[in-house]
């Protein structure tokens, strides 16, 4: 099957979703059936169950979920569709596991043109195999107009956790270092072009990707790792304050270790925001023993997510449960939780 | 905890879902830390985590998702919180799994009222512990004011496949009978009346529950079961045509072996449905070998959700993938697929 091809429901007579989509008759299973399980294709999604029955992955298994709003639902490096395969991949990696299951729920506005759902399934395919994992089961609900926002995808996954790895927040430890693999905001702030219609000099494109082959390279390299994580809603700021609290230990970050491209920083000058509460989607948070830090790094940057790799900061027994950063004339400032909202619909 | 006591989150502070609430920042974890986690209280989920990681359950495992939209989100019987555990539940259960862990993922529309979002956790926190199951890992989303409405609920499940059970729509076969739990249509009706404002003689409860231990039972008395399924959206007549599909059988039903309680047959007639077509959330079709038919009656029987269970037709190697019913005085006719919509949003 040629993914590239038309739409598989023709659109000319389906130009858009209609409430029939979404009642479990005849339109529903030929969205299913015409255009979701040829799309995923695979043997346990083609089974017709209610769900998919697998084979018991070895050892521990990681279970999350993420639901995903965002705002436009098209926008320059990427769609909701990939976002959501992407994010629910990231989850998982990040609990140390390889992703293997993903169920997709969509709920479907009425009015949604046909051939939109249909790029974002194809983006999803595309995503899924990228990151190695299949989509076995699914679910589509149809609300009517004006009760939904054009498409709200809810992504959960299954992994298989590797064997002696045990990532959790509250392994993090003083003499461990901080470790992000690239700049931050790319994704934040690509949204927010996107939707205020604002031009930049040069396009800002989200930094969706999904992680799991760099985190394979990591958890090659060392078995000591503490913390991984991607640092999405509330950004690096947000997600390192998580972190201290779970682990109550304090955390110091050299603010021109940490690196925003030069177009992010600009865009966040103008809109006035701070990159480090801006939403990633393609970027991970490694917290390890400085005694490995030099090992992982290096394996890192052979990955092309993680050409830019550096530590940023280390994790500390003073000032427990708080992040500090150290700024490049030497001063030092608390870096709060984002409070309100900075960033609404972002992912 | 008591759970019939005030709502974690002061109501006069904060007495609606805001937009920060959505934000990742410290809305978000106040609204996961003091509510959530609380109400769902299992060492796996307060892991910390962005995902749940669990021991390997035996055997193979089942996995499902499902999304709730349903309208209005308080019915008669129920919520859209139970409905959503439930839901998972008997998809896992009807693959033959034994449900166990569950993850949520809520889309909250701004402006929900505080106090309604704790009903709605506290009859999820019910819902578990009735069937069981664990909630281990969840994501909250808030959309703005008219990009929803409400509340939206996504559960998927994580459970395992009892050994030597094979459940497979394909599995059903010339020779097998079709087994309905009880009345048909209470859920769809409840909803519908709820939403009209429609007050019949006698109140129309939703039967939303959780089928997992009336599964149970079955498994214990025969593993020859072909198919188990809980005819939702679309009712008994698009689920048996599913399955009549997938199995390319023909299938004969009986009218008047077929329950429907007095006070949904007057509904239906005002106002013009056929339950066939209408949702059930708490009933089970069990298509099995006539020869094991009675042995599983009867345990049916013993359970509180199967007292009116009975047989209502059988499959047949005439007019594969036809539905067909027998009525009353003797004539019989098709009974195909829902077209359109019957009951939008009605889970």
């Amino acid at each position: 099957m040629d993914f590239q091809l038309n739409c598989p429901i023709p659109i000319n007579e389906y130009p858009m979703i209609t409430m029939a989509h979404g009642s479990g008759g005849i339109l529903s299973h030929q969205l299913i059936e015409k255009m979701f399980k040829p799309a995923f294709n695979n043997d346990l999604l083609n089974s017709g169950h209610d769900g998919a029955v697998f084979p018991q992955p070895e050892g521990r298994l990681a279970f999350t979920t993420d639901s995903f709003v965002v705002q436009p639902i098209f926008f320059p490096g990427g769609n909701i569709g990939d976002l959501a395969v992407n994010g629910t991949v990231n989850d998982l990696a990040c609990c140390g596991a390889t992703p293997e299951y993903l169920s997709v729920g969509m709920i479907l506005e009425e009015g949604l043109p046909m051939g939109d759902l249909w790029k974002i399934v194809l983006s999803m395919k595309g995503a899924a195999d990228r990151a190695g994992v299949k989509i076995v089961t699914g679910d589509t609900k149809v609300v009517d107009r004006g009760s939904g926002d054009k498409i709200f995808i809810n992504t959960s996954g299954v992994g298989r956790v590797r064997e002696g790895v045990n990532i959790d927040p509250r392994n993090c430890k003083p003499g461990d270092v901080i470790i992000l693999s690239g700049t931050m905001g790319d994704h934040g702030v690509a949204i927010l072009s996107a939707r205020a219609g604002l031009e930049f000099e040069t396009a800002i494109e989200s930094d969706s990707a999904a992680l799991n082959g760099m985190v394979d390279n990591i958890l090659d390299a060392s078995r000591h790792i503490s913390v991984l994580r991607d640092p999405t809603r509330g950004g690096v700021a947000t997600t390192l304050n998580e972190i201290s609290r779970s682990a109550d230990v304090g955390m110091v970050l050299e603010e021109e270790l940490i690196p925003v491209s030069p177009e992010v920083r600009g865009a966040c000058e103008v809109l006035g925001l701070d990159p480090m509460y801006i939403a990633n989607e393609g970027k991970l948070l490694v917290i390890l023993p400085g005694s490995e830090a030099e090992t992982v790094l290096d394996k890192m940057k052979m990955h092309p997510l993680g050409q830019e790799a550096g530590i940023i900061g280390k994790v500390v027994a003073e000032h427990p449960s708080v992040v500090r950063m150290t700024t490049s004339i030497g001063s030092s400032r608390i870096i709060d939780m984002l409070t309100g909202e900075q960033l609404p619909r972002i992912c």
